[in-house]
């Protein structure tokens, strides 16, 4: 299979990079809005790989247009005030054989912490499926990855992420292809209209891990 | 220290009252509108704790009134519609040196699951601290326990709950307390104003359990 990862030069796109390209045999195409510097994070993270003992890892850097078009499952791991717009550029490059998996959540912080806060749509997965053409299945996940531990090869980590999506195909595809990640489980939460309740734990994670000094880059089980 | 729960003939607070009268050495009262189903509470979870050899708990019925006027930690187990109310009836049996606990959560569900549905106030911690007298320290914790774990004391578990308040000693009393239960951790989630995020937690181990064969009575783990 070939996954894209859009917006894969940013933190969540460079760990599931990193992590499906070591842990699965399944192609992966690394997109940014910039070719280039799609190709400067791929030879950068084949350097990862290479220190790691995966030598010819299967990575190959594209404009995102290019990266969508030529994937089975495509990941918007961009910011989540560009998903849609994200979302809008790709979209001649999405049909129905493609999935497209989205991370981003809405946040806004203050001095207290991080708090949720979505769009009028109800969450940001939902205002990614609204924006997606109507036949391409949407697909909730990574939201609450700790990114920093996705990216670092030397963490061996024991995680949850919790998939949402209305096209059970799809959403069993998504979670098949995030099981073959080691130590990455893969949870339903359900359709689309339960994406609030998934996204609202990433800025919890963050104060978990603001406020409680023996933990850094918080993610989830659940047990 | 005396620790009440008010509505503890509930779900959540049978599990805390069992859970502090077998791991720790805390006086447990058990309040409820009616002191005669409080009593009979009480007696049967005599019964449990004799099953599992405490035989002499230290525990006891009392109306709710009651229970608050002689505790030093009040936690308000009750349904989140009557927590407003049931704050306000207690009110007179509050002062400065008494911790209110509040683990309510609101929420809604539909076909697809249950949905975070806070009041006005942003969360019902917020709601439970504002109908507080002003000098009484509000604490929200508990929120997402596993109940029916919590009220089997067969079942050893490793779980966390999220602590918040604005009022740091208070906040440190119910870790301390809390940690007293085995395989409960108690981290901090910052002050009262991020409640909502760790209220949402709880309609979403709902979700996780409704669409995961292999889970039920879902809590989190932090890690």
């Amino acid at each position: 299979m070939r996954i894209a990862l859009l917006g894969g030069t940013g933190d969540i796109g460079e760990g599931l990079a990193l992590r499906f390209a070591r842990d699965t045999d399944h192609e992966v195409l690394v997109g940014s809005r910039d070719p280039e510097k799609a190709r400067d994070a791929v030879e950068e993270y084949e350097e990862t790989l290479a220190e790691h003992g995966e030598g010819d890892p299967d990575l190959n850097g594209f404009a995102n247009e290019m990266a969508a078009d030529r994937a089975d499952v495509v990941v918007l791991s961009v910011p989540p005030y560009y998903a849609g717009d994200t979302v809008e550029a790709v979209a001649d490059s999405l049909d129905e054989d493609t999935i497209l998996v989205t991370p981003a959540v809405g946040m806004q912080g203050d001095e207290d912490g991080m708090h949720y806060h979505p769009p009028g749509t109800g969450s940001v997965t939902e205002l990614v499926a609204q924006r997606a053409p109507d036949e391409v299945p949407v697909v909730g996940a990574y939201h609450n990855l700790a990114a920093g531990k996705l990216a670092d090869l030397e963490v061996e980590f024991d995680l949850d992420t919790l998939v949402v999506a209305d096209n059970e195909d799809a959403k069993t595809t998504v979670r098949q292809l995030t099981a073959e990640i080691e130590g990455l489980r893969a949870l339903d939460a359900g359709p689309l209209a339960n994406a609030a309740e998934v996204e609202s734990v990433t800025p919890l994670v963050i104060n978990i891990a603001r406020y409680n000094d023996e933990l850094e880059d918080v993610g989830a089980k659940w047990v």
